[in-house]
């Protein structure tokens, strides 16, 4: 086995920040050590396979992007990137861990639905991945197939609120799923639209002949997404589940969490960068068609109403406690235009997975976070929050040698000519200049990005079992 | 220099817990490395001095007790542990350094209180110490002096809206102070309740010939802490200072820190082991003059009003940030009974710094917090709030080797004949037992606890400077 | 016409108090005057038909109960109220106005189920009606029948939350609902508990053989009002509609509601008699089967939880606007008695429609509002939400003759075998003793009831139509 | 005596409109009747001595101006307005009944300080005044004073946080004062603005030059009013204590008082027309030393922050239940110019008691207010809360002959040179158009204003006593 030691950096965790050394031998970190490493006597670096030099980089675990949708079936189409590409655009971005959702759909079994999602992903990673599963239709055999899924490594599950007639639960079927969470530990997430009252806005507005993609987030109001998101929380309060709301946009959902929160309630909120920078007026309501590379659900919310600020406030107030992406890619080209004239008809969804360290280390950068909380939100709160902990999420002895050397002196420029890596015909991040660079990125002790060259293979990340959140223990 | 090896143990972090082996070189952590320790070929536990063995236990850092008088004048008498009696009980409690406060009285300038404070504790204490400095005159001359507080390693103040006439500073001054903290960066720690309105109440309840202990705590009434908590928060609001509320006692005073922390504001908040235990009506309310050793400002709270359940739940919540003791130990005899006739008379003060890492290990028992938590709220918070991260309040490479080894199936059994050893005729925590047992106390490297026995000497604690909050960088 | 003359009372309204005389000329009153009325020297006790003498008693608008539901068809079997002897029985209590609800069932069209109500109605009423239009099935014609509403004097419409297979609407249905009701000015009342998840509730304690009454209570949480009052209050503020939620019981839906309108949106909130003085455990938790008298949805709240004092509190502070009986009343013989061994099959309601100016007079006594309060919250406020205001509950000239002189040193004790004449066979207000009593009942201008004797006929009561809610212009 | 019938108008309550005809005997209202007023076969018209036609107007109960400040001593200055001056200005504006402020200075006794302003107003007033007493002073004799003030008709004292030196009342004086005014009933008066900090900022803003009329507003920042409302919040809270806040400006102290007033605790909240029209930006910011016409305390609010609209909102939602004018009238040459070059020399007031009802009017106008809300927020209120019902706010049988009959049709052009009859040298109103007229004008039963003649006489103004606050029977 090769053992590598990574010297000179400074090490960020969660809690604070230190000059160390990190040995990794084979897969696994065994040691962190103070710098120079010649410990009793022995001189490491000599006696290494590998050395690492992070002099004035940031040495951090790398990054788990607890929310993905590769080769998501979706309104016709699908997501359009493979675990093969997409995953090997997080590794350019120094995620070395996703978290992809299973699908069960509607009339299918759970065990049916997670096999395939199985077939999908093994052999083609570049990174590690593992699965939540999207229970599409609650009832009596998907409520006992819970049961399992903690044994298959599966331990969180989603609803839906959303999307009638495709994944949407109702009251009834989320207050027995939820009672199922409460009682194996498993995390109920859920997407909080009222989607049958949507529907009807949706409709509505095509009727009156609004079809641009702007109206998307017209139909999706912040209303709708507050009160779904508080329907939730109170079948939750009823039932005792664990609650982890997805992709949190509207600040007055955020506020409903918080209160929650506050009440002592076990809720959780992830947002995602694209509700931290972009705006309906800006994205979705850009000229022509162009809005369409941002429709996703929930959707980009109103600048003028405060939304990205307070998001950027709740990441540091704790009320938001992660980001992932919602990574679920859909070119322009044959798939986004598919609801030209018929915004309902855009797939839903938005690349980011290779942007994300990237998207929220400018967040730093801008003096809207700290560095340990860029290394929480993404990455070792991910980790405790879905049971990877130990593993994941953190640099000590007995984890798996996932790590990225960031330079805070590099430079990277988002762009579909540039950086850009994901299977898609544009970038929603397009222009977007970050002050640092993920320079190298290990994915179990092994180098998969170097200095802009990726060195892995496919069917290097393997499933990573999933054990109950730590938050719940 | 020694080197000493940890093995066996599981290391437990504010974010996670993992089976590692520490090593120590003298007085610092030099590497945490994975169990069994024989690094590259090396056998490390046949090249160190000493071998420590943990197997079953948890090692944690040592406890930092943010929140100690010792020696401190009050009432015309002084807090009965010295700092040599004092910080010797924190050691036998698992607690490796406090912070305790420097005191300019009226009329004094702030550099001469610092002094002598200096003078109260060199060269005699068991673990190391820190300062902070309360400021009981603010005026022209100490809010100069407060630019050089940094400098000398104090990077927080305190300022008492009670007690007129002793420490208390009006509005004005609590808002020229503040100011300065905005400034300067220092935080600023507040005792939070109206003094003059409470004096009144005082003054209405010995006219009225309720003179008892318990009156203390009716005088004290929550709406008085409540209120104070919230003018301090607006005030710091205005003036833009990061603010410390230190022992909180009332629920209500928790929501006024929970609303402005939603808001985004840099507050804080601080309880202490008694009012997660200990009640008006149980023990302020004992028979006679009893209640006169559970005397402390802020009092203890009714637990029929429900404060104590909630304020663990705010440890879980994060509302409250962490536990001190704010230990200020009185005897009965010749002190306490100062009060006899008259409560106003019984000096203020609880003695807990041997215990609190005890007593908050059982609410981990209990079920109340995470083991995590407790680590986190004990001695990581403490360390980062106050500008000691790096070198205390962690176990990474670089850090002070202040280390605890805590015994989950050991047991210890609080009281004045078995394990006290403060310098009082009574304990306030007589009768718990505690399902757990701090086996072995490391102070930079030293054993200065080992099973039982104190093998460290008056003088091993060293004055440590302390930089800026690490919250507010 | 007959004219009568009211002298020596006291004559109370919403906003204050004053001895004056009330002259009514046929059914209407026409002045208001100085007490002796002696008008410019005309002697007008001399000139009427008819002087009343109210020394020493309150002369008060007679009581709208603006939630009543006789002869509901209901499980099964009907309401044992029909118009005739349910508006008799609100009469001898001092009610002289009930607004109760005609119904559209699912399939049928809404001016049928309007046109069945009147046909109950007309010729059989005591006291003067008007009707609410539940809409049990919102579609397109439906909708558009609305319009027309207004036309016909009915100026709200009611939804349910609850009850999915009967009377339910989703959400997609409520948003069209309400998008109506924000067009037209019709206020939208809702029964906000959400039905689907409490239907698994029940099915779930049923299954467990938890049969009695009691579990009617636990089936249907507080979180379940609570969150569908929500649910209502966020897709109202989306379209701009006015709502009206009925019955509130858990003081958290009255939070909710709290806080809407300090949001400055139009919210309005009733509560009933049952749920200021009854509760979960005293009443549907009494032995054996006798908690069916008891079983009406909402529920009977904890009085552990404080609901009821809340109750009170809030219609102090106007959190909550009036106060109606949702009178339903079931015989406990033939109807109550079906759900022996199944408590989702006992018919919802309790019989109050003759108490309910009694009940909330005793709260007067009792300190929990003041005699104004009760004037506005049992009969101003109903005619001024629903469209009632100039000619019912109010004492001024144009009004109608609807008074009641009420007897503050009377006395009336509540029971089945002594001032019970509500169609049942049992009382579920037995044995409350009120310091007060109703002497004297005016219905535009006809006294039916004088000192304990019926002097009305069935057929005096017209239909009243209805304007738009004066809080709306 | 004097008979006189107002016939043909629309008589407006704080609960409802109807057409009606008032008759007054001599100085008292005698009967209100049906339209056209032939009673029992009595010409009313013809047996009067005067008939009003009202025809197409509004007939209310006169204006209640429950803060005026005349002849008010000020910053080495006096109020401009006299009571002779003031009072009939005020009449000019529809207002009968004002309530001014007697004072008792520091070292003064009480008594001393309420006869003081007897023989300022006696003999001098246009229409009736009644007197709240300030409490500059709180000590053992003024505590023992206020025994006796409700025997002399003043029902309520009021305190200052503010203006320390002056009028200011530390939180020991607060408590003591509040005690008493739980004892009494006597309402508690509030001036909420922390005023030792204020006068800090004060200090530094004039150190560094900033010395316009806009800094004025700068100094007292809205941190502050909230503050001081929370602190007199909670010590009311524990005091049992009725609290009305006076001139509340800061939307976020109106949060303050809707969170108690939610939470069942008597406080209560009065604004002013300029918080609801003016602003920092255009008034206080004006060019030069215009801004200091509206220097007042509290100051005029920023308007991009959002408080005018919603204190708007907050008259909706009953969360501030009266508007009075805090009127207190400094000319420009020779009073407000002392603070040339030191804004705090600036004497704090604005003239409005003419204007008050006028411009209420125009947010009925505007669709801010309802008609009924109109008269309930500028009369019904005021006499309801300051113990004036029954004779005063009201239009029935007993109560005096204050009438205004007020034009909808009619125009005001507010103005120096137009309708201004205040005594200064300016109008802080200057440019305001009101779409409605007061045409004419009762004060007990003598026609004041007619048709823009004054017709009323120096002394036609008596002294009220009033009694308790009908909020607290």
């Amino acid at each position: 086995m090769t053992t590598t030691l990574i010297t000179g950096g400074t090490v960020v965790t969660a809690t604070g920040r230190s000059k160390a050394d990190v040995l990794i031998d084979g897969e696994t970190i065994v040691a962190v050590l103070e710098p120079g490493s010649r410990l009793l006597g022995t001189d490491l670096p000599a006696s290494v396979d590998r050395v690492i030099d992070a002099t004035g980089k940031y040495v951090i675990p790398g990054g788990i992007d607890a929310h993905t949708h590769m080769e998501l079936p979706f309104g016709g189409t699908a997501a359009s990137d493979t675990f093969e590409t997409g995953t090997r655009a997080a590794a350019w971005g120094g995620t070395t861990t996703i978290i992809d959702f299973a699908v069960q759909t509607y009339g299918q079994r759970v065990f049916d639905g997670l096999a395939t999602w199985h077939q999908k992903a093994a052999g083609n990673c570049a990174i590690d991945y593992a699965f939540h599963q999207i229970i599409g239709d609650v009832n009596a055999d998907s409520l006992q197939a819970m049961d399992g899924l903690l044994a298959e490594g599966v331990s969180s599950f989603k609803l839906f609120m959303a999307y009638p007639g495709v994944f949407y639960s109702d009251d009834a079927q989320i207050l027995r799923a939820m009672q199922k969470s409460a009682d194996t530990g498993l995390i109920t997430m859920m997407h909080a639209e009222n989607g049958p009252a949507i529907d009807v806005l949706v409709e509505q507005l095509l009727a009156q002949g609004k079809t641009d993609p702007y109206y998307h987030g017209v139909a999706r109001a912040w209303q709708m997404e507050e009160e779904a998101t508080h329907r939730a929380i109170m079948i939750a309060n009823l039932t005792g589940a664990p609650l982890y709301v997805v992709h949190v946009s509207a600040r007055q959902a955020v506020e409903q969490l918080a209160a929650a929160r506050d009440n002592g309630q076990n809720v959780f909120g992830e947002t995602c960068p694209q509700y931290l920078y972009l705006s309906l007026e800006e994205n979705l309501g850009a000229p022509g068609f162009e809005g369409a590379k941002w429709v996703c659900s929930t959707p980009l919310r109103s600048r003028a109403e405060g939304h990205q600020d307070h998001m950027w406030q709740s990441l540091r107030t704790n009320d938001i406690q992660m980001v992932s992406t919602d990574h679920c890619p859909f070119c322009m080209k044959g798939q986004k235009d598919l609801g030209l004239g018929n915004f309902s008809k855009i797939p839903n969804g938005i690349g980011s997975v290779e942007h994300r360290m990237d998207l929220l280390y400018q967040g730093v950068v801008n003096g809207r976070i700290t560095l340990e909380r860029w290394v929480e939100i993404t990455s070792t709160t991910p980790a405790r929050m879905f049971g990877l902990y130990g593993k994941k999420g953190v640099i000590q002895p007995g984890a798996d040698g996932d790590i990225v050397i960031y330079d805070p002196n590099g430079h990277t420029s988002i762009g579909y000519e540039k950086t850009h890596h994901m299977n898609m015909d544009h970038s929603a991040w397009e222009g977007y200049e970050i002050d640092g660079h993920v320079d190298t990125v290990l994915s179990r002790g092994k180098v998969v990005i170097d200095h802009n060259e990726y060195l892995g293979a496919k069917g290097d990340g393997q499933f990573v079992k999933r054990g109950l959140s730590q938050y719940l223990i």
